[in-house]
């Protein structure tokens, strides 16, 4: 118990900031919990308590006592500059909370469910006339929040919204690297998938749960998920949940293809290793805290694409599988593994994209989004603004909405601007990779005994331990010298697919 | 949202005491979540965020509003008698919880946390002197906390404690129920030892752990465990907890010993039809809880020792359980498994106890506790005290203090008052049971067909669906037409060990 009223109102944010996080660590392991072995029958009680534990830390946050504490903390700020950037995020999220009315905020979580329930049954029948009613008075709320949003803190609308993902990151920047892209895979693509090797596919199914399970726990354990401080469980739609010292992975297993498994528990290790590598010093502080979902996405994707699908990894990684099988070594020659782990093919659906194509995906969704978002284009034309877009960028055309504009959940649930962050966290990993490679030499020699701890140090020291001190394209700055920089993501397809 | 400026002040108190309710639903799937699941790592966060909730909700009970509620509602209390009921519950909690200074439950609890660490290692090397000085510290603070709750609430120090765990229930009334056993067990014990059958113990081992969890799954489903709104797992120390629509129950697996954890899970399942079968309309109101600890034993003790031990049942289960080990239906004949399941024997843990010297363990307890409440027994006799405690109820006399006065926790962990509702448990147990039986002749033939449906449907309509309407002898008069009437478990007794 901390006595309040002899603290300087720095010291009292940062305790009052404490509690907050304690209690979204609660929620999030009951997140956990209602994703992984709740039953049915504790769905309804379980949104009582996730809602209510939200209203608590909203309302802690909105408190008169935190706006005087930040307004006193301005004028007598810490020496500390770590603590001063601490303060400047404090500001950020209060700002945040504090600009949107809460009659519109309740607005937004009533029919961002109405308009998710329609979601689920327009996505089964792909009937995108049954969502399009409540997509568009959703859209009209997103609109009222960005622009409120847009006035607090001096962003454009959209920008505003992205911001609520990957602070500091901006549609201006993301456009030009975007289109750049796009002239890449105008250019590249059909080489790519030209040239990449044809062989069986490795193995032969049934690939039994227990094994893949097994495997999954290794080589998380490998790529340094500790698990005395974390766990692996399942569930429907994957995820990296619980709390630094207490992190919870899931996955699915199809007894008819490992690798979406193993893959799947890579990723997530990914981003288990940045929450759990995340400054101790600041832990519950929004310092502490990650820098952003493309941060924390490139750390996901440097461990599953740039680690573990890398040549060096699957040359290790083959026995391995075929030992966890009881199947012939041959079976996992590199060729075979390649053409699972390492295949480019235009397809409909985002999350089922490979490396290569899956920026195409999330370009579509940033230029609709922010067309909506603009008002410059409305929801029953954005089938047709789809299918148009999925032509021009991959010269295919889904055979319905359900593969289309209707297969993702984010818009149907209100998340507008979340999509950039796939892409540059994509390309931040390749970035980062490159940067760490040169600074360790050891890296994929490493790798290629299936040790991952030259990279796993690497990432620590330059982007897990900073937390969130740095926005994105200064993090980029710290680690690898330069800001956000597309060649070297190319340079990487280029090297797996056309070299 | 409510708003809560238009409501009445008992309106308000709702709304109050409902979010309260959910907090601790949170903090109950995290205490669940802590024992079956957690990574030893979590331990440290864990302990921040059920302090953080226990405080919130400290924090709302003790609000200057819910005081100020408290008052006007007295004035213009509800015209519902059940609300009034529940009206009455709150200005309970409340002034439970505002009467002790916050100096005193910090202190409680810092001194409780250390004398349990000190526990620990006295227990494991059997020296009481050890903990002497930490027991004495935290005695101080538990006296302190007695004599102002008794001056709040108009009963007696020891009451006072014993009122948090079972209401309306004072040692004035404890005492001759307890002599009176005391007498009986004296008159009826050795007949009871010599009389009982002699047979081997019945099955082989092992008894492997997944086929006893799948018959632990099935037999609580027939006891009416709803798995649709309830988990089975495992933990170190069984119990029931999670919410009424999320029901956790844990047991643990000896396969030494399957009926370890059957008999522990159907109590546990008693435990769980009882806060499944509170009333929905009354949900998260103190209305809607238990009626107490001794109400809840009750329950667990009905379906484990009254039903689930009983011949008819036992008669029923042989068959089941030599189908689910692959063993010989004779192995499991109802001989065998009396030998095993109908059984008693001195012995000096209080846990192992079979339901006819439990209480005994019980007693010993309560004299005990009461005399160091009172200040009439200091710390440094109570070795002395048990041994002597144990001799003259017993006949027995532990070999060392791990055996005696060191194995359970509750005294150390500062929990005075708790001991008397096991014993109170099961005399109300037996109590119901007879009730039942002469309103539901069909129970004992049901059960003879593994069949729990008859008593679970009285038991939901005479005492789950109360929820905490009544006091204890209230319900047992309203049940069963009478006060608690130790006869009804000594003819229990007799019936099963005597005749």
């Amino acid at each position: 118990m901390n006595d309040l009223s002899v603290m300087s109102a720095y010291g009292r944010l940062e305790a009052r900031f404490g509690r907050m996080a304690v209690v979204e660590e609660a929620s999030a392991m009951l997140g956990w919990d209602q994703a992984a072995v709740m039953p049915e029958g504790g769905a309804p009680a379980r949104g009582d308590q996730l809602a209510t534990l939200a209203g608590i830390a909203h309302e802690m946050l909105v408190a008169p006592q935190t706006a005087a504490d930040l307004d006193a903390a301005a004028m007598a700020p810490p020496a500390d500059p770590l603590a001063r950037r601490n303060l400047e995020l404090m500001r950020r999220a209060h700002r945040r909370a504090t600009v949107l009315p809460a009659s519109l905020v309740e607005a937004l979580a009533r029919e961002a469910a109405a308009c998710e329930a329609a979601w689920r049954g327009a996505r089964r029948e792909a009937d995108f006339a049954a969502v399009k009613v409540p997509l568009a008075r959703l859209l009209g709320l997103v609109r009222e929040q960005a622009a409120a949003l847009s006035g607090a803190l001096g962003l454009s609308p959209y920008d505003a919204l992205i911001d609520a993902y990957q602070p500091g990151v901006t549609s201006a920047e993301i456009a030009p690297v975007f289109a750049r892209y796009e002239a890449f895979l105008r250019e590249n693509l059909p080489a790519a998938e030209a040239r990449q090797r044809r062989a069986p596919a490795p193995g032969t199914p049934p690939f039994a749960e227990a094994a893949q399970e097994a495997l999954c726990r290794q080589l998380a354990a490998r790529a340094g998920l500790d698990f005395t401080a974390a766990r692996l469980d399942r569930s429907l739609h994957p995820f990296c949940g619980g709390t630094p010292s207490d992190i919870r992975i899931t996955t699915r297993y199809d007894e008819g293809d490992f690798a979406s498994a193993l893959m799947g528990v890579l990723h997530e290790t990914g981003h288990a290793l940045y929450e759990a590598g995340l400054p101790k010093d600041w832990a519950r502080q929004p310092l502490g805290a990650a820098a952003g979902m493309a941060v924390h996405e490139s750390q996901s994707l440097i461990i599953e694409l740039q680690a573990a699908r890398s040549d060096a990894f699957l040359a290790w990684l083959g026995p391995r599988l075929a030992e966890a099988f009881g199947q012939a070594a041959a079976d996992f020659a590199p060729a075979r593994l390649a053409a699972r782990l390492q295949r480019v093919e235009r397809s409909f659906i985002r999350v089922e994209a490979d490396e290569m194509t899956y920026p195409a995906h999330v370009i579509l969704r940033f230029r609709l989004e922010a067309a909506m978002v603009a008002g410059d284009l409305a929801v029953a034309d954005l089938p047709g603004a789809w299918n148009e877009g999925m032509r021009a960028l991959l010269g295919i055309v889904p055979p319905d909405d359900a593969k289309g504009c209707l297969q993702d959940i984010h818009w149907y649930a209100g998340l507008f601007g979340y999509f950039p962050s796939y892409t540059l966290g994509a390309m931040a990993a390749a970035q980062l990779m490159r940067a760490a490679r040169r600074a360790r030499p050891e890296i994929d020699p490493a790798l290629g005994q299936g040790d991952f701890t030259p990279l796993r140090d690497w990432l620590r020291a330059n982007v897990h331990g900073h937390g969130a001190r740095f926005g994105f394209n200064e993090l980029l700055v710290e680690a690898t010298g330069k800001t956000l920089d597309p060649a070297d993501f190319e340079a990487h397809l280029r090297a797996r697919y056309l070299d």
